[in-house]
Order: C-alpha cells, then structure tokens, then sequence
C-alpha cells in the first residue's frame, strides 16, 4: 500500500496525511546533509573541510528545527490516540507509533547539540584521513573526545530514561539493549575463541596468494562493477565510488551510492567491500519507494542490513558456485592472472583466515572479533570506564588476546 | 581588510557585524544548493533527478525565508542611514549598499516563485541532457516555456521599474542594460561580420587537422590537469570533473569545481573549454576568502568573469609562447600524435575559424556571434516577440544569416 491510501473517512485522515507530508519534508533534507557528507569522503577538496562542517552544521539545525516543529508534535499526539493507531493497517499504525517515538525523542534533544555534532562529525572525519595517511594517532584525540563527550551528551537528552550506550545503540537497533547483546556475544565468542585459534594454526587452511598479484584500477571497477550488477544493484538509481572508508550511503529514494577503497596487489580488498556494501545497497533499493521519508520506506535496523551485506560478501561471494559464476569474468578482467588457477581454487583461497588490523578487510571468521571488540571499547568510553587517550592500549591488548 | 575590522566605535559597528553574519549564513545554505547541482550535472544517477528537484526547492525555499528574514531588512535600513555606509572604508561602504540592495530586491519575490524556479531548473536540466542524447527537441518546449514563464514572473517581482530583460540581467551584470548592450554589440558586429566572412572564406588560413586524431581520455585528463595547475589552478581547494556542459561552481571559499566534456577525437575540445573555465577558477580562488559570502568575496560580474576566462583560453592558450611551452607536456601525453609537428603549427592550428553550431566548442572568433545571438534570441522571447515553440527556427534563420 502506499501512505497516501488511508481511507479517507476514517478519524485521523488529515492528520496522518499531513504527519507523513511533513517527515517526508524533514527527509528532504536529510537527504541533503545526507549529500554533503558523501561529497566530504568522496569529491571534497583538501582545504575545503573546515567549510563543509560549517554547511553541515547550519543544515542540522534547519533539519531540526524543521524536524521538531511544535504542529507536527501536536499532530502526532492526536494521531497516536485516533483509531488510526489501533485499528488502522499495520504499516500506518506503524507509522503513527515510530513517527511520534522519534519525534519525542528528538524534541528532547537541544539544536545547538545537533549543530556541534554535525561539526564535529565532519571536522573529525577530515582528520581522521590525514591520521590514517601519516599513520598518526595523537592529532584525533581531542576530536575523539569531544565526539564521545557530544554523544554521551545527546544519549542523555534523547533518552533520558535508559543507559548511555544503549540511549545510542537504539538509533541503530532499536530496542536492543547492551546487556543483552552482550550475553549474546559471550555465548557466541565460546564456540568462536577455539575455530579462531584453529584458523591460525591450521597448516593446511586456505591460503590467499593466488589473489596476491597485479590488478589494474581500471580492471577492478569493471570486474566489480559487473559482479554487483548482476546480483541486482542498479547502477540507474545508484553509484560507485572511492573513499578511504567504505559505506553505502542512501540521498533519495532512487539514489543509492556505495564506496570501497582499492588495492592493486590485493583483489579481496574491493571486492568484498564492494560485494558488502552492494549487500546494502540491495536492502536499500528494494525498500518501498513511495514510503521513502516514512519508517516504512527506511531499514528497520543495522542488524537487518548487516545481515544483507554479509550475505552477499560471505554467504554467496565466498562460495564455490559464486566463482564458477565469476570465474570467466575475473579471467576477462584480469588475463593471464588465474591461467593456473581453478575457479574452486579462487572459491578457496578467499577463505583464507588470517589476523587483520582492519574489521573493513577482516575475514569471514575474526570479522566478528572486530564487532565485540567495537562494541566492547565504545561502550567502555561512553560508560566511562576507558579513557580516549588509552585506547590505543586497549585495543592493543584485546587484539593480542584475541587475534595473537 | 577582514570584513570583521570594522572599527568597534564606530556607529553601526554592531549592525554591520550582525549583518555580515547573517549574509554568511545565508551564503552558507547557496552553497549547499550549489552542490545540489553541482552534483546533479556531475554525479547523480540517471533515476534521481525527481528528487533532486525536490531537493533543490525545498532548500531554495528556506534559503530564500533565511535570506529576507525581517531582522536583517530592518538592520540594513538602519545601517544604510549610518556613517559607516557613507564614511566608512569603501569596502564597508560597498557592502553595505549592496546587501541592502539585494535584501530589498529579494524581499520583493515570493518564495514559492524561488522554490518553483529551483525545481523546474533541476527538471528542465534533466531533459536537456536527455535531449541532447536522442537529438530530441520537442521535449524541451514545455520545460523552456515554464522557465520563461517563471523568468518572467520573476523580472517582474524582483525589479518592477525595470524592463524584464534588463531586471533578469541585472543578476549577472549589474546596471548593464539592453540597450546599450545592444548597441556595443552592433558596433562590434559591424567589423566581426567581414572578419567571419573572410576567415571562411580564406583558402589558406589555419586548418585543425592536426589535432584531429586519438587523444585518449585518460591521457587528456592528465594533459589538462597538468596545464591549469601550472596556471595557478590549486587542486587542493578545486576539482575538475565530467559534464554535458561545461562550468565552473563555486561551492566554498576553498572549492571551486571545474567540469568540461571530452571528445578523444578532437583535443581542443577539452583543452580550451578547461582553459576557460580555470580561468573562471582563477578569479574565484583569488578572491579574498575573508569576505566570502559578502559582496566584497564575491565576483563582481559575468563580464569580468568572462574576460578572465577568454584570456586565458585565448589570449593566452591560443599563443606560439603557449605552445612552445605546452609542447613537451603534449607529446608526452600523446606520444607520436606530434611526430611531425611543431609547437608553432599547433599554435597556428588552434586559430582556425569555422562554423560550429556549439558555443561553447567554437573558436575565438565565431564565440562573439554565438553570444550575440543568444544575447537577441533570449531577449526576444522574455519580450514576448518570440515564442518558445519557435525558437529552432529563429536559431537556424540568424545561423545562416551569421556563419552560412
């Protein structure tokens, strides 16, 4: 059904209709900012950073202030005790219940926060490029921490009632909670502790040379390019570009941008990045178009899209069938470098399981480790029982406890 | 001088100040339309452009609300009427008139006509490029009647003294009018008419078989690049990219973006629409990044602009010093292209002068007709002397009467 179907006799009519017209304006917006921030990891000049967080920040406060505009609140209240909300169809109720959720908890949440953060997100990303390239820990520090202080601030104002973390976590899993993500966690780090440890010293595991070589830039967009098209990603409503982060990044209903990073001596690199985010981008593309701006026409959660991207990176991309598929292509692509290879060998050898410092080019298996050890250091930071200028060590520690 | 050095005593200190940043704030929110369409024209996927136009009216229109907001009006009467605006330094002094005439001049248009121009601009854009494709030019008769008609509406709400020709140019060229443009350009008409018809008709003048060839995309983008960095062209706050139309967008005071199209079988074609829009570039990335978003930050218009551009696509591009300097980048990019040719043949080759239907492709000479005649023709229609529907016959009757 489409939002504007609603029977138009029914009790809440107008006000449904007019809640909807107003969140699709928000996420006009949205989509603006949306924009910018892809523009900032994909096409921005060098010097132009400091502007960008200026733009950013003034468009989060008009999106909030739109966002949080005192008649639709009144609206939503109405309609959440109309029978719309009881007895309508499932997805308007679903509508009314998630519009006038989020709307609660944004109103509690002051414009000038929304304004620093959205600053702030920028000025650190443009940072933490320059970090990475000279491989230079200290100068994000002090972004790192006014992050965590700004985040710690908003889980407070946005959900006054529950932990930090999870006040945080439920902008990506709503209703999930970090205790019990954690007992989840715990059960599943028993059984994947020993295969980890059985991976690394294993003497007869799958080993990734054969995807050790050359492989042109220009060779690899093609070859990857034509891989996610054929799993169904339209590139007529979407893109493909570079960044140094890969993410999957959604500006309008018919606008759907992924990024990976690439690696000439390494083809798994963007391939799985790409397969991954590719993952996403099919959720994305496949949500309802004339919802897009409504809870019906957005993910449910990060769990629901994470499990479309690993799908289609590890269930389907690292099988046998998938390279008895690919294999003629990645021939094509790259000749004479898998002349001596069999397309089972390929199937095998990107099972490889190896210790990676990078969750973005982890494996199948210690990609999971990378996850707990995320949830478990970001959570220490917000509950603040980790400092930022300590990380570093902690990380190091649980990597070498897990991985070492 | 920093736009905030004002002298603090002096009166209207605090007005000046306040006006300054609310200027900027609104320059803040055109910026981000103009990435709106930057990236529309370079980026967007063929299935976005609906709602990139949803987009671009719903950010117009709030930039608009912004930028006649009642306060600011009645700060910059009063500043009008301060010492500042008549003894003040005359970079104050200019800002200040020239925000209070802009504010009023704004003030005077109805944001929903803002918010429709925006969306039909997008929309229009969208189909030209579709019918440049499929040589199709009965699609665009409606969306170029509607732009006329809001062009039209919008002369008349913005300056209602003026003609509307001369309100809409205004924009562009500040107190220029018509008819005195008009009759500059038939003066000049007077000589270029012979000078066209000679150079047509000359059976030895320059011929630009030379730089027909293969000049592959990669290697010109390289070629290019090189050349407008040499210039003064700074990467690091600018881009270039890929368009049906070439331009240059200003989106920050660090971020100026270039585009042009290629042709591999043509090389000026690239070269000198790149060299004309660095030279756009040019002036923008030397303007005082201090004053950006106020008018001293500002160009001060297209015809300076223009005589930035021209001169280096022509004046200097189109030089023996040019290409005695450009030649070795040249056979480097295009080894063998330029075996048997030297770099004053190339010099030679770039002034041929021959009939093209497309402005922005054609030579230094012919380029004063194509204005000239876009100069007639979009005034006659604002006129209503014109109709939309009959434009292509207007356009081919004046080609032939000036190139046949």
């Amino acid at each position: 059904m489409n939002y504007s179907d609603v029977v138009k006799e029914q009790s809440g009519y107008e006000d449904f209709l007019a809640s909807c017209e107003h969140a699709k304006s928000v996420s006009l917006l949205a989509t603006v900012d949306g924009l910018l921030q892809w523009d900032e990891q994909t096409m921005l000049p060098a010097a132009a950073g400091g502007f960008r967080a200026d733009q950013a920040a003034a468009l989060a406060a008009l999106t909030h202030a739109q966002r949080t505009k005192k008649e639709q609140g009144e609206r939503l209240e109405k309609l959440a005790d109309s029978s719309l909300a009881t007895n309508g169809p499932d997805a308007i109720q679903a509508t009314i219940r998630l519009l006038h959720e989020d709307f609660q908890k944004q109103s509690r949440v002051p414009g000038r926060l929304v304004e620093e953060i959205a600053r702030t997100s920028i000025e650190a990303q443009q940072e933490w490029v320059c970090a990475v390239e000279a491989s230079e820990w200290k100068n994000m520090v002090t972004h790192l921490e006014k992050m965590f202080s700004l985040k710690r601030e908003l889980a407070t104002c946005q959900s006054p009632e529950l932990d930090p973390y999870d006040s945080l976590m439920d902008e990506y899993e709503p209703g999930a909670r970090w205790r019990s993500v954690d007992a989840t966690f715990s059960r599943l780090r028993k059984d994947l502790a020993p295969l980890v440890r059985g991976c690394f010293e294993s003497t007869n595991g799958p080993q990734d040379a054969v995807l050790r070589g050359t492989f042109p830039l220009l060779s690899q967009q093609t070859f990857v390019r034509q891989i996610i098209e054929k799993i169904g990603f339209q590139f007529d409503r979407g893109r493909l570009d570079t960044t140094a982060h890969p993410f999957c990044s959604t500006l309008g209903p018919n606008d759907c941008r992924l990024t990976t990073r690439w690696d000439e001596a390494f083809l798994p690199t963007a391939l799985y990045s790409v397969l991954h985010e590719a993952g996403h981008g099919l959720y994305e593309q496949g949500l309802p178009v004339d919802w897009f701006g409504l809870p019906p026409g957005e993910a449910t959660s990060l769990g629901i899209h994470e499990s479309q991207s690993r799908l289609w990176e590890n269930l389907v991309g690292r099988s046998p069938e998938f390279w008895e598929w690919c294999y003629p292509l990645a021939q094509k692509a790259f000749p004479k470098s898998f002349d001596d290879v069999t397309s089972d060998e390929l199937a095998e050898a990107v099972r490889s399981v190896e210790p990676n410092f990078i969750r973005v080019e982890a494996d199948e298996v210690t990609y999971n480790l990378h996850v707990m050890m995320r949830f478990d250091l970001e959570r220490e930071i917000i509950h603040g029982n980790l400092a930022v200028v300590d990380l570093p060590y902690a990380w190091n520690d649980r990597f070498e406890a897990d991985f070492g």
